[in-house]
């Protein structure tokens, strides 16, 4: 399993990704999920910061990020004819329909021998030129949906556990820093209720207008993560004493 | 959809069940998920209350519902030759054991021509004379889990948005008040998250050793509850403030 979010708020975006895959629990192994790109800018494209996290069929979602690279290098060698690649397109909508149709590729070529097996899906964020930063969440037919100030957060893989959080709590609003400890929240309550999702983390921070992904991984005994789900889980508890009950 | 969920507490039996049902978005109805049976001590059986939550198709969850209260009344009249029944079994064990059985019985019927969508899952809680309270998921091939010391609640339906709060705050030694504010709580984190399990709900403890459920329907508006949602709203702003954030 997988759990990956990203919050698009007017600040910037916030990317988190789990490390875990497992095929059964008896095969668990840690692969990154959260590749990031940069780009400056050109004569024909705008400076850009691209991230892609990714859940679902481990094959198909590495399969897509070796065709965007590999077009991302046969365009830079002029051996496109002027393809949209990611280092190339126009604006993120751009950049989340040729993933998607990176995507469609792929699943019409696997579906056949994978079946339901070949599903994935793709969170695609970042910000290009002077556009507003973006996000989408690309499903396994290609089509995408984008995050938008009533709903500013988007979930892949295994998403319900952490999504009351965000529901009460995300705004478009809320500073970066607000937006990542949100993230970790979202992220420390699915660690504690499925252990198919693991440490370490990947995170990935974009300031808007920077162009410039902060990211760091965030390893099992991070100082900073274990003191705020430490902190988080004392100040339930005090809430929890706190809050009125329910007469019967 | 449905979300159910019963605490195994060692001062007794917390249930709560939601009351929506659906079959599709636009055809939306109310029917109560949880049922309650008292029995005095009789020559041959020990007093009891018992009490049983459902999920999935609703024609298989009343149709096992109506076979028990069938086997009751024909017991009661002295024509099932002695046959366990709910009202007549030594313990929750037995309980549940019977309920699974029955279950198994309507499943064998439906599944040739229901399919996967027979599928349903009860939750069969109660205590029978001097027995500690015990507490039994019972799943669609009748088969059993029963909630322990360890993991003192089980869930049914659309479980995963209530659990990480169940698994950070539930502990068998909790108060009966307190086990209802947690149930509260982790039914209303999961109303708010899906629109498919919804108002009013139906609410019903068991103090240990009394054998009588106390009940009520907490319906739309019900003071108590909006003040619960309210209040954790608030504390959970003010915790989530205070909570140190993580560095990128």
């Amino acid at each position: 399993m997988t759990y990956c979010l990203g919050l698009r708020l007017n600040g910037g975006i916030v990317a988190l990704a789990d490390t875990r895959t497992n095929a059964g629990v008896d095969n668990v192994s840690t692969f990154g999920k959260l590749r990031t790109w940069f780009g400056p800018a050109t004569q024909t494209a705008p400076a850009r910061a691209v991230a892609i996290m990714s859940s679902g069929n481990l094959s198909v979602t590495q399969e897509v990020m070796n065709l965007i690279d590999e077009e991302i290098a046969a365009n830079g060698a002029g051996q496109t004819n002027g393809l949209t690649t990611l280092m190339t397109a126009p604006s993120m909508f751009r950049v989340a329909e040729r993933v998607g149709s990176i995507m469609t590729d792929v699943q019409g070529r696997r579906a056949p021998t994978l079946g339901l097996n070949a599903s994935a899906s793709l969170l695609v964020a970042g910000q290009i030129g002077a556009e507003a930063p973006g996000m989408y969440l690309v499903y396994p037919e290609g089509n995408a949906i984008e995050a938008t100030l009533d709903t500013p957060f988007l979930q892949i893989g295994e998403i319900k556990y952490g999504k009351p959080i965000l529901d009460r709590l995300a705004h478009a609003q809320m500073s970066l820093d607000d937006g990542v400890k949100l993230a970790a929240l979202s992220m420390a309550g699915t660690l504690r209720s499925n252990l198919s999702v693991g440490m370490p983390l990947d995170l990935a921070v974009l300031p808007a207008g920077s162009h410039q992904w902060r990211q760091r991984r965030v390893e099992i005994g991070d100082a900073d993560f274990t003191q705020l789900a430490d902190a988080w889980d004392v100040k339930l508890r005090t809430a929890f004493a706190e809050t009125p009950g329910v007469s019967v």
